[in-house]
């Protein structure tokens, strides 16, 4: 039997380790287009931070010990160009042009998402961050070029990182956009607090701010927008990413929401003995029950798991994903789950929202910081819906509690009756988390 | 009507507040036997350490807000010695000695729990921490008698948290029990790594030492054990609390588990027109469904607040406890919700543990430090039954994850599908607790 896998980052290579110690005598074969396999892209831009660590560092496990310690076919420079479902057969070429042709059992696309940059003049010179190759040729430039000064298209997770990484660098930072708000999914006040942090750390900050082409300058560029030109030694381009789903569509596989790839809960395409895994692949969403496509790192590994169990017999099936995420931006954590107001008014619910500010520790203990939650409920059934946080302490593991409420279904009113830890050095008597939801309750 | 509470802290203050929003004409008494209402006292530890800090401090609201801004007739130094349900009334004295009378039509014990002192010859030297008095009478000493060497008998929470704030004044700590083992009801392997940190130190640990009395020596004490004796400049007694449930019991109310009051989901006792809320009264447990005695904070003002709501109707259900508790020693957090095994083990469940070690934020972040986690769940039902953790990052909020779960009736299965969130400066791409309960469901 041979078990044929597409990309070699986070959901192909879970996908093939776990089916090697699932199947010991499995044929493997992982092919991926670049030169890295298995590391921590979310890492990359705390590594930019870092000039004394070079970017192999991130590396998890390399290609030699899948090959040597696991015995997996895993061939690097490998581009997959076409899968033929009716021939069983995936065909591509190597980095050097060879034709190459490898016949499939079972096959997984585990090709991921790309970065989508804005058709815009001179784009090619706008600097991506997605795969390892990316983060090398950024800290290249930053260490090549002396950049003074920074311009980061794009306000988001990756952006937002990318701004502390380059100022800990001591380069300043234009982040530009052409929307009108900051994390626009955010309550207004939260995304205000998140603002006011990025301009206390010296971070320009232009939105509303269309871009019209970036030209060449010296060895960097300048930014040319509708009201000003924004000198670059360095342009990064985070402006969002799509996912890889072309091969998949032109196998005929069905396409879901966003153009990702539609998945059952083994993993499964619209082909039987075809998987998708990772960014590329949806998700259905836990509150919704609907498809959703979220490209995030744990979903990716576990998904890739799933799949090598689900190989031969249906044993694994995800139940989803609530959409928890969480980033870090200077001193700030700013964390989700579930659904935002508006994402909850667009499935159909009829939510209601309120925020609060707490403290995250008792107020007499050193570190006790401002807490901001904002809490969605739906006031037809009651139901817990999502919650977003931010602060400077106690954020991101806070927001699990109300994820695996959402998993369980869970209504606000026997939210705020759960058990949650108290002692003064870590949290007031009640839990910011709980006097979200007390509030909210009012509400409904 | 007449709504009269006995005892003025967590659970009497939250009730005769809640109850005066709920009901602005109710006529609110609150008996209090001390001068102190309505302050932290899990911050005592805390406020040791620090000795420029007045204990008064720790004050949430003084006696004076609750009678002139919420009009309650809070009186201090009044001792109830009497519940006679027959004439709906309670009777005692004052301070000075003067007989008192209150009629009630609903009334409520928040008694709280009391400091249970080994009965040992001598051992009104030994100084108990729960009431603002007795942190006030420690700090007396402190101060006063130049303390050089303490002796804290007993290892339990507050033990452990009276160790580091007496460590922080340069007072060296000798802690006593006659128990083999620190923490008896954690995991062995985790047991130790905490003990392994107090020993780090400099913390003097005699387990499995038996006290005989203890004699007056200078301001301070000799602590006479059967194998040595031990100079105390402060020696606390810190073995334990019990519910103050005496005055119950003489009314002729049900007592249940640990002799704590025993109350329904509506905090009523066995007698219709009697609630009972805070340390004095019993809990359904979420895991076990059956009464326990665990007396904590939240549950506390959780319990007085809905004894308001349910005052003339039943409004407010509570759904029991987890046993979520977390506490710190030195660099050390300690959590835990739910069972244990051995819990486990005598509720009738067949339980199965599980201990891992993982990182508490990705291995190449700043501040990524080890942290241990035992999960617990029941072979026969697949249900995730209790958790315990330790470490020096990310311990507390971690375990809430959990404790929602408990909620829930989670089983472990569907636990290690929940999305929590993952970013490199807060967690590895798998939580620990993620991970623990992987690692548990190989053995269920």
């Amino acid at each position: 039997m041979r078990f044929v896998v597409i990309g070699g980052d986070a959901a192909g290579m879970s996908a093939a380790s776990r089916a090697r110690r699932l199947y010991p005598d499995l044929e493997i074969t992982v092919l991926e287009q670049g030169h890295d396999v298995s590391y921590s892209a979310c890492s990359m831009p705390y590594n930019i931070a870092d000039p004394d660590t070079p970017m192999d560092d991130l590396v998890v496990r390399t290609a030699e010990e899948f090959i040597e310690k696991h015995h997996i076919h895993l061939l690097t420079g490998h581009e997959i160009t076409a899968i033929h479902p009716d021939k069983k057969q995936v065909t591509g070429r190597t980095l050097q042009g060879d034709p190459v042709v490898f016949a499939y059992d079972k096959l997984l696309i585990a090709t991921g998402a790309v970065p989508t940059l804005p058709d815009l003049p001179g784009k090619d010179r706008l600097m991506p961050l997605k795969q390892l190759e990316h983060g090398r040729r950024i800290k290249d430039v930053i260490r090549k070029n002396k950049v003074k000064n920074a311009v980061i298209l794009g306000m988001g997770y990756i952006a937002l990182e990318m701004c502390e990484a380059l100022t800990e660098l001591g380069i300043h930072v234009t982040m530009v956009k052409p929307g009108p708000r900051l994390l626009p999914w955010l309550p207004e006040k939260i995304a205000q607090i998140i603002q006011t942090h990025l301009i206390e750390k010296q971070i320009t900050l232009h939105m509303g701010t269309h871009i019209q082409r970036i030209e060449p300058a010296g060895t960097g560029s300048t930014i040319v927008c509708d009201t000003m030109n924004l000198d670059a030694d360095l342009a990064i381009g985070a402006t969002g990413v799509a996912p890889c789903s072309g091969l998949a569509k032109n196998a005929g596989l069905t396409l879901g929401v966003s153009n990702a790839i539609q998945v059952d809960p083994y993993l499964r395409t619209s082909n039987p003995d075809i998987f998708a895994a990772g960014d590329c692949g949806d998700a259905i969403h836990v509150v919704t029950g609907k498809p959703v496509w979220i490209p995030l790192a744990l979903r990716a590994n576990r998904a890739g798991w799933a799949v090598a169990d689900n190989l031969f017999k249906d044993s694994n099936a995800l139940q989803g994903v609530a959409g928890t995420a969480v980033f870090k931006v200077f001193d700030l954590a700013v964390a989700r789950t579930g659904l935002t107001f508006f994402e909850a008014k667009n499935a159909g619910f009829d939510p209601v929202e309120n925020q609060i500010t707490s403290l995250s520790r008792a107020r007499w203990q050193p570190g006790a910081a401002k807490i901001h939650v904002n809490m969605v409920g739906d006031r037809r059934s009651g139901r817990l819906l999502g919650a977003q946080i931010t602060g400077t302490d106690g954020v991101a593991h806070r927001i699990n509690a109300v994820a695996v409420a959402l998993h369980a279904t869970m209504s606000v009113a026997d939210f705020i009756q759960t058990d949650l830890a108290y002692a003064p050095p870590f949290s007031p008597t009640w839990d910011p988390m709980l006097t979200a939801a007390i509030q909210l309750g009012k509400k409904l």
